[in-house]
């Protein structure tokens, strides 16, 4: 029931992380919309391992296969269902470890939910199920193309390193120019020194992923339980590892009064406009055609070289040491499925907005 | 078709600031539970209106009268539909205002969006909405109480007044015997006099509420788009004023690494535990037995009695004075609406497992 | 949780036979439709009883009270909820009966579903709830009214007296002149005959309501499971008493083969048409353009004056006398709230189909 | 977002008839079921076509590969996706009737809703999207099994030759003894001789399933809009060629009295339960224990093999010769079609029963 997301169109996905393939149904996708399947590939590109030595080993391919939906190069309106088969599943590693409890993984709570689990690599909990939301996310940025909206995401922090909040002066093409997708680049050069540090400790950190909406048209948003915001919330803290979502000031904005953070309208030659955004472009939950932007918090990556203390499914106190692939931060492939979700939101919000009036 | 909330049990709500009524109907709420309406008349009377010097004197009774679903004092399994009349609306008030857009308030979207508005008090994006609220968090707190789950929600931060962070100490018995609703007495004491000198001002400000929910069964959220983390931000960032949500350690973790953040599993006397919690009571999405705490940012109350510059619907400059009752800060009643919050999602959660095996 | 129908629109009913009152939420009504209460009062007419010597004599006024979603006369996009005053119950008259399983009621399987019933007149089983879908489908015709899509219902067989089966001679302005609401006037006749006797016999009697649907745009209806005729007959099995649901030539053509029952197309002039419709203007489950049509099978009312065996909910046998104020045959009132439900569907799927597209 | 069917297990469907697969995604099935992939083959087995002379000559493996959702043998609550490759497709053959909307199909309605459509073989529209029901039902049949419920599909209308409703003597175990599904040898043989009549004739022709549920427990559906026989109903309109759902007694209890038709309680030695069953197992839309049974008609194969008028897409008139493989009656194998939507139906409402109390 819960593995869907949207209204209007709705991705449900499926598959486990080492088991025959991740995959997802895109429903309710307009029709008549030229599907670019190299454009689909790029994406998958941007999120998949093994692009630099800041991110894990695993190589996948992440070739991306359309089993329905498109005709002659085109969406139909029927659902657009989709396999990125699991190519390089090493599931025999996860042998040794299937009756071990990984610390701040899902094994245990999978474990006492539904009585049973697939161990390996974390099975269906696994961030693996995102490349499944890269692929939805390509079509949906197809068809906001055509609508002028943009979506850039990029790395803000990486631990103790960051970016200047304030995202005006950022130049968005270069975010994909450093491994680490952060676009000012000293601050990359930074996060990526650090990185190397916590890889050679064997240990993960985390930071946060910014993301600017641009070109936003006025309207989008359902009060009161289905807000722009609020759904872009949902959609972010679904992505593996998110703890925390804020937009517009959000935090730096705590000691801000009323009349600082208040955003005044004029009237712009003819256009009304705001003269400033801290409301991050989205008023009662509707947005007001300003940028809308939010950052996202991750965690650092679970799964750490050091070895670790932890029990088994038997309850006996054992010492966990990994040697699987992983990254010792998930924030530069993150970037991509942030990009993707809201990119799944923003479409499905626009769509419901042509049913507000007859 | 957005005013509806969660998945089993359902809440849907009606009603704007200075019409007739707000009220609501909760749709799937099990059967047999004895209503205690003298607890729901509390739980209102928390959140209401008028309480204090640091609230607004808008004096609305909120007496809420029950038009479904209860017989003879128990739940039917039919759907609980309630009003709550106001009684102190005064739309006249908003006459004067009625083609000017407030800054940071819903005018503005809600026209274009519309085409239409009830400019009185915002209309539906008016926090009265959270009325509704209140009396279906109250219903089901009566059915979590049978369960043993228990909700606390204070503020925890005023601009720049803060309490420590860690809730361990904190007697929760102290949170409402302040109007500011901060169990510290200390910091509620520096709280007060923070906001008396807003008021004073004709100012606003935001802040913090905090939430800790105590034995939460294991097993309660739903891979992978309905986590329960990712529904717990979802109900809070709906909550009219609120700007970001985190939980477990949240931003505060930000420079912690992997292994200084794991939980570590260990067998306490035969019970499987963790001996730390920065993950918030929640791993993979779902519930590990620990507590869960989050936090809700609130940014400022747009209304402030200071002299704003802004547009009306014609376009014109206009000069905005309100000399409406409005709350210099939001979060003593955003407590309740919280914990209300916070209440339907895990009761929702709570059935939903039910289903999770035969 | 399933006190709710529809997808863009959503109508929320709640309320018992004999509680306070007997209410609606319509949720995603388009805004800026003038709402015409004198409308809705003339269809809660046509649906309340009292009518005649055919109907019960149970005398409602079922005045409309309009809550919230309309302002200076106008729908604003906000939920509109509304409520049906329960003025003439009378809930002592079921005391007597309070322990008794009444015949074909929903008495017995509620008490073993819930383990608490409001044994007042059915409780929330009563049809008493269709008064919401009323309000709500005379909304729903308002819009459908600038649409030019017009819906018309009336009874085409009333136990044994049935009207012709085409009804392309159907003078709909009929149909409101006799209180059995057929529009053939010398059937009608014969059906206002049989129900005295009926009536006389102290039983009930079943029969069918026709629809039909004129002007309704091409391609209305989604694939695969949300169908239009499937929506529809999902409405239609809703109502109280409904039996059985069929549409275009149904079982009249079972008989026929497909040579003989295809729908061929050809040129009208420039516009694709069809010779026939026996598909009931509906193909692939998307409207093609032609009229569409279908019939609702409603049984006798269960409530009888006869005296029944039965047993109470000790199990112990006993005879049901039952001397309450009930309907011969639901047919005549069930026709209004056939086209509510129809009229809910329709302006559901324009609302919906416009999303299809970019 | 119309490719679902379900609440608590949702079923999405993709695929097109000459695309590369039909598949679907099972969603919310419970853990731990031990999934028995013979059984599904057996399940496909039956709805394939190409099993007798009565049938079509398309000769489909029809294949099921599980996808995920299954691990060691056990569903693991992850959504169970599954794939029938089309090994027999031939797109081909549809080049030449690309441009012609075939009558009763939906070529014109797909096209005119979509502005684009997949012609090869009715793309989407096409009955062979039920292999995907058929999975589906297969895997919900597995958990209704170890709940006791048992539920038979079989023709028992073909055209004029029709078996006798009274299924009380039926011996469920010949269904699948003759390849028109009919329990009754004499009638079936009759159907038979019908059949190879019309299959002679280049023509088709429609009929009647009958479906009963047995061991249904007390309790399953949902008020007001969810009832048991309104979720059926629509499930049951929702299969291709579907054109009338009627349960219980349907039209043939249409010139019944209310004293007639009513199910008098009795107490059969400590057990409550009635004496006659015209509801067919559902009061008030909630079962009541006894057999669920109902009917679905299906109208006549829209493909024939002889030669009819229609236009093209540019609205010329041209004649139609399909020498296509098609089913001169799709009943045999709407059979296990039948079964499949109510064995999703029951399943659904069992689990979500469980969620009325705490």
């Amino acid at each position: 029931m819960f593995n869907s997301f949207g209204n209007i169109i709705r991705l449900t996905t499926f598959g486990e992380s080492h088991g025959k393939c991740i995959g997802g149904v895109l429903d309710g996708y307009p029709s008549g919309i030229v599907i670019d399947e190299a454009f689909i590939a790029r994406e998958m590109q941007r999120r998949r391992p093994g692009q630099s030595e800041i991110t894990t080993n695993r190589n996948e391919k992440d070739d991306v296969e359309i089993l329905s939906g498109v005709f002659n190069g085109r969406s139909t309106g029927a659902p657009i269902a989709y396999v990125v088969w699991n190519r390089d599943a090493r599931p025999d590693e996860y042998e040794k470890v299937k009756s071990v409890y990984r610390p701040s993984h899902a094994d245990y709570t999978y474990q006492l939910k539904y009585g049973i689990r697939d161990y390996r690599g974390g099975g269906r909990s696994s961030a693996r199920e995102t490349s499944a939301r890269s692929v939805a996310g390509a079509l949906a940025k197809m068809a906001l193309k055509q609508l002028g909206i943009e979506i850039y995401a990029f790395t803000s922090q990486v631990g103790p390193v960051k970016m200047d909040r304030d995202y005006n002066g950022v130049d968005f093409d270069l975010i994909d120019k450093t491994p680490v997708r952060c676009p000012d680049m000293a601050v990359a050069e930074r996060m990526i020194e650090y990185l190397k540090e916590i890889k050679a400790n064997g240990d993960s950190i985390g930071g946060t992923v910014s993301c600017v909406i641009k070109n936003c048209p006025i309207g989008l948003g359902e009060p009161v339980y289905m807000k722009l915001h609020a759904q872009l919330g949902n959609a972010m803290l679904s992505i593996n590892a998110a703890k925390a979502f804020e937009y517009g000031d959000g935090f730096d904005g705590i000691e801000l009064t009323g009349s600082q953070q208040n955003d005044v309208f004029y009237n712009n030659h003819g256009y009304i406009t705001t003269r400033t955004n801290h409301s991050g472009g989205i008023q009662g939950g509707i947005s007001n055609g300003q940028d809308i932007y939010f950052r996202v918090l991750f965690k650092p990556s679970a799964t750490i070289s050091k070895s670790q203390h932890t029990v088994n499914d038997k309850g006996e106190q054992v010492d966990l040491k990994v040697n699987g692939r992983h990254d010792p931060c998930v924030l530069p492939r993150a970037v991509p499925v942030v990009e993707a979700m809201a990119s799944l939101v923003l479409l499905d919000f626009y769509l419901l907005d042509k049913t507000r009036q007859l």
